[in-house]
Parts: structure tokens; sequence; C-alpha cells
């Protein structure tokens, strides 16, 4: 089936709602941990479900190098390749195109690049992508976009808006499983009639969703507020939008104060790689020396780690490179941005994600002044 | 308290019994997965528990130099610092100290050597190895000894020998732990007068139980199983007998007709880093290309692996260094060992042994011919 959207309540421009899929029905604002290659790093899918994860997103880019798409098929789809009983979302390719390749040219075409994995020559278009999703038989998958950087100047953005919009309807009339519900993206840049022309010539193509990109590709805080503002001004009330590669705490907290229901970001398994945790009081680093002798839980939380591990001990398999040190620092990771992402539907629900705002702001920064 | 060993059945030589401990009682012949940093490697505690696990080992050489066993004391120790709810052992440090640091020298009072991880010159005595297991707190100890490799002359082995006496002696007298027992280590290499002459001696001093060392240094398998028959041979009935290092599949069924009670071997893990699995028709090497589309599980298995994943997608994982690859491949290698331990405790029960050995070797060895 395709997915369905049901909003449930405004308060403000935040939004509560249900997110209908393939497997089963889940509320949203919500966060979507990354699944890369086919695994969230370090964790088992009953270790994701355990943490109350929903959707999970999974890379078009990587599985189409490695394993590759016609293995995932004769699989029978990636949830059964990966053992996962539950709702995917696959992106393009296009951020991956960009930010792990070099690509050698852009054209109408699509994007030619060298695979970083060998350095092979390879082309992606819009209607690879979607031939790729359609076989990786994730639930969502998404429109090729030219995903830019951050900062362009309007002529480009202008033409770039116009080629991810004819590689959007490309993408769309090639597009082919019926199980699978296709997102178009909004561009634009920071430019509000942009933003307002892509919106509108993607919802004359109806996709089942929409994402908005342009975004965590290094431009400043305020300016991706505002694009985030320009598109969901614009965008259906009636159709889930997902916001990609977002995941700072503030930054989901402000933006679903500005519309968005879906957010996704490599972030809290990367920082658990690196030692990294976030706290209510702010991130730490747990290779930090004071924490040696730490017997207490990373945080007030009610993760497995959290339940059963302390400072002391996650430190000590960090330092020693135990990979059961990043499994620990995932789970608590990923637990802390779902958890964030519950309270804020209680705020929604009361009418109180302003105050909810400011309460976590003053403590998650506080512990940093 | 300390452990208790009741022995309930002996076929020929081999031995079915219980062994008593501070976190439960458990069947022998065992074999015991490492957890060589407090952690087994990519597993938590409660995967292991569901592998059947009941003691696992921990290594003192690698703890005493991270964290450090006062910070695992100050945790209120080992158990609690890992939160391990079952028994462990700790080696001496003695087998980590010839094989991972080039030993400076080797007098009566000990050996002094550089750290592996930092060159730092330290010195480990049989007084040191015990009062840091002792802050360990582990549930079993080793007595510090001298881990000599193959081949050693005549003449070295029995001036060893005496000195591993000497060492044991030191270490019990300064041992002060009423929860932990502590092992005395049988050595003298491949010569039957030495091993019994060790074995009487470590008797008198009336250690909680007894270990083979000098085994898994390099030996032929034939001087492996003589050495242990020899050791075997002298042991007391109503005490513990625990093979160190030695995992092979042919080598426990082996060295179980010949009267050994405990196992331990870093291979399963190991095995794991580098993609092998352990199957009843042989080991496979998961990275090789015929597994690319194979949707079939590991082995015929009751592990979590086995009843959840594809050999492709276990392949998928370790060729792209996902550590969940490594999770999957080490949950299915222990618990294939642990699996062997209880068709080797049925055939026991049953008399039939010998017939057991013949048929497993016959099947893992088709394959490869």
């Amino acid at each position: 089936m395709k997915i369905k959207y049901e909003l449930k309540k405004k308060s403000k421009n935040a939004r509560l709602g249900i997110l209908h899929t393939n497997y089963g029905s889940y509320e949203t604002p919500m966060f979507m941990p990354v699944g890369t290659q086919a695994t969230v790093k370090t964790l088992s899918p009953e270790e994701l479900k355990s943490l109350n994860s929903a959707v999970i997103l999974s890379n078009t880019y990587h599985l189409w190098l490695r394993p590759g798409e016609d293995v995932v098929d004769h699989a029978g789809g990636l949830h059964k390749f990966m053992n996962y009983n539950g709702p995917i979302l696959t992106d393009s390719g296009g951020f991956q195109v960009f930010s792990l390749s070099k690509p050698e040219w852009i054209t109408e075409e699509g994007v030619k690049f060298k695979s970083h994995l060998n350095g092979e020559e390879l082309l992606l278009t819009p209607e690879k992508s979607i031939e790729i999703q359609n076989k990786l038989d994730s639930d969502i998958a998404m429109s090729f976009d030219e995903c830019i950087g951050f900062p362009h100047t309007r002529e480009y953005v202008e033409e770039s808006v116009e080629r991810t919009l004819r590689w959007a309807k490309r993408g769309k009339e090639v597009f082919n499983n019926p199980n699978q519900s296709l997102f178009g993206i909004v561009q634009g840049a920071e430019y509000e009639d942009l933003r307002r022309h892509c919106v509108e010539e993607l919802v004359k193509m109806d996709f089942d969703g929409y994402s908005i990109g342009g975004t965590a590709v290094g431009e400043p805080k305020d300016v991706q507020y505002r694009q985030v503002e320009y598109s969901c001004k614009y965008l259906p009330e009636d159709k889930v939008r997902y916001l990609m590669g977002v995941g700072d705490p503030i930054d989901i907290i402000e933006n679903v104060s500005r519309g968005v229901d879906i957010f996704d970001c490599v972030a809290p398994t990367r920082l658990a790689r690196h030692g990294n945790a976030y706290t209510k009081t702010g991130k730490i680093n747990i290779k930090n020396a004071k924490y040696k002798e730490d017997f207490t839980p990373l945080d007030d939380c009610d993760c497995y780690t959290c339940k059963n591990y302390t400072k002391a001990y996650i430190r000590h398999l960090i330092v020693a490179n135990e990979s059961f040190g990043q499994r620990l620092l995932s789970i608590h990771n990923i637990r802390f941005l779902i958890k964030l992402t519950e309270d804020i539907r209680e705020a929604i629900k009361e009418d109180r994600l302003e105050e909810y705002k400011e309460e976590f702001i003053k403590k998650y920064y506080n512990k940093k002044a």
C-alpha cells in the first residue's frame, strides 16, 4: 500500500499526526535512525524496536554499490534481506553522489561520478535511482534531486530547481512498485519564491509525501529554519513532510515548530563511534578522564544502556576500541532522539511546544556555560 | 564461596560433572567464551546467556593495563563493572606477558616486559597477578606460571616447572579473597614424569581446581593430547580440570575424552572478525563470492543468527565492514562450541562419546575433502 498521513492536531505550525505504512502506524513527529548499508551501525532490529524506533532510513547509493540492488531484490527486498520488520525509507542516492564522490559532471541526463569504493565511473540518473529503489522495495522512495551545497548564486539555484523538477517528473514516470510510496523533494535554497514554485510544481505531480532538501549542507541555522518555513508554508497539510539529514536535538524542536514531521540523521551512531553521547545537559565525550571512575549512567534515561551500564564502563570500552561501547552509545543516542520526539508529541498535544523548547534549550546549553 | 566440582559420571576417561559457583551451577564439559577486555567482543551479557554460556574468561593482563584493577575494584568488581551476572574466570596474565609483550627477563621474582599499549616497562610477579585478580573479584583466579613455548629442552622444562611451582606457592600465600577460587597450573611440557611431579606438588598445596598449561602454544596435536593425558592421569577426580586456550572443535572432543572439563579459546570471536564461521560440515569463510546470493542460514543451528539471517546478508555486512556482521558470526561461533559441549555431555551420558567423535569428525572434514 501507499503510505497515508493523518493529521491529528496542529499547535501553531507544529503538527501531530499518524503515518500509516505497510508495517504499522506510527505517530509523528518522528526521528528515523539511519541504516546506511542495510544495518543501523552496531544494532539489531530487535534493539531498534526496543528504542521505539518506527521508520528507518537506508541508502540507495551504498546498496547500489554493495551488495547491489539485484542481490537485495533476489533476497525478497530490503526488509527480508536485513530482517527488519518495520517501515524503511530509502534516499535517492543524490546526497551521497555529491558528498562522497566527486561528481564529474551534472547534465540533464544525470550525474556522472566515481565510486568511493573503487573509483569506478558510474552514472546515476533519475530513472536509475527509482529503478534501484523499486528493487530495494523500501516502503518510501525519494525522487532523485540535485543536492546543492551552501552558498550558491540565485541564478544557479533557479536552474537547479528546474532540473530537480524535471528529474522528479522523469522518476515518477518510470516508478513501478505498488507497495512503495514516492516523495518529491523541495529545493530552492533560501529563496521563498523558488521554494514556493518548487512545492507548487511538485504538488501538481501529486507525490505521496514531500521532503525538504538543501538543508544540512553547511548552511547557518537561521538559513535552515527559513528554508523550512518557506517550504512548509506552501506544502499541503494532508501529506507528510520529511526534513532530510537534520537531527540535532535543537534543530528537531525548531523545525517541528515550523511544521516538519520526519527527521533523519547519522549523528547518533556517528557520535557514538567517537565516544560522544547526548545528555539532557548537553553532549559529552565519554573518553574524558573525569569519567574514569564515574559509576553513574550516561543520563536520566530509560534505555538499555542507561539502565545497565556506567560511564566508567562505557569509557573503558570506547578507549579500548571495543565495538560493544559503540553499540551502547548508539542505543542511548538513538533513544535520546526518539524520546525527544515522544516528548515533543506530548508538548504538541498540550499546546506547550514553545515552553518545552525553552526548557530543553536552557538545560541542554547550561552545562556548557 | 569457593567453587565445587561434582563428578556425576565417568565414561572411560571422559567426565560429566557440575560446577557449583557463586553465580549458579553448570554442567561440564563446558566451553568458556573469552571477554578479554571485560567484554566478549561485540556481544551483550544477555546475548551470552541466550547462547547458554556459563563461565566466561577475562584477561588479567589487559584489565591491569586498562582500565586498571582499581577502577574495576571501585566499580564493585568485574561482574558489576561489566554487568555480567554469571561466573567469571580470570587468567594470570602470564600467557599475555609472553605472547603480546617481549619479556625482557624472567627471574625468580617475576617477568619484566613492555606494555603492548605504550611500551611502558612493567613487572608482573606471582604476588602482583594474584593481587590484581583479587581486586577484579572474578570467581576463579589462576596462579601465575611460566608459559613456555614449543619446543624446549628437557633441561629448560625441568627448571621452568620448579619455578612455576614456587610461583604457585607464592601466589597462594598472598591470595586473599574468600569469594574467589584459585587454580594451580600444571606444566611439564610433553614429559610424563614432569607433568606428574607438577601435579603432585600442586595437589599438596591443595588448589580449588587445576589448569593444564603449556598447550595451544604451537605444539602438534599429538603432543597436545599427550600433555593432556599425562596431566589428567594424575589429577584428582574431585577437582575440576581446565585446559587453557584450547577451543578447536576436534580438540575439545579429543581432550574431553582424555578427562578435561573446561575449555576456552578466542577463536570463535577472532574467526568472526575475519568472516569465518564454524559449520557442522567444516569452517567456511563468508566472504567467498559463492555466498553472494546464498539466502540460507550459516548452518543447521538454533542460534539467533541462524534463525534470522542469511549467508548473503552476513557476507554483505562483513564485506562492508559492518560490526553487526561480526556480532552475528560471533553469536553463531560461540553457540557452535557451546552446543558442541552440550552434545558431548549427552554422548557421555549415553556412553557413546567415541561414536559421537567419529561422526562429528567425518562430517566436519568431509566438506574439505
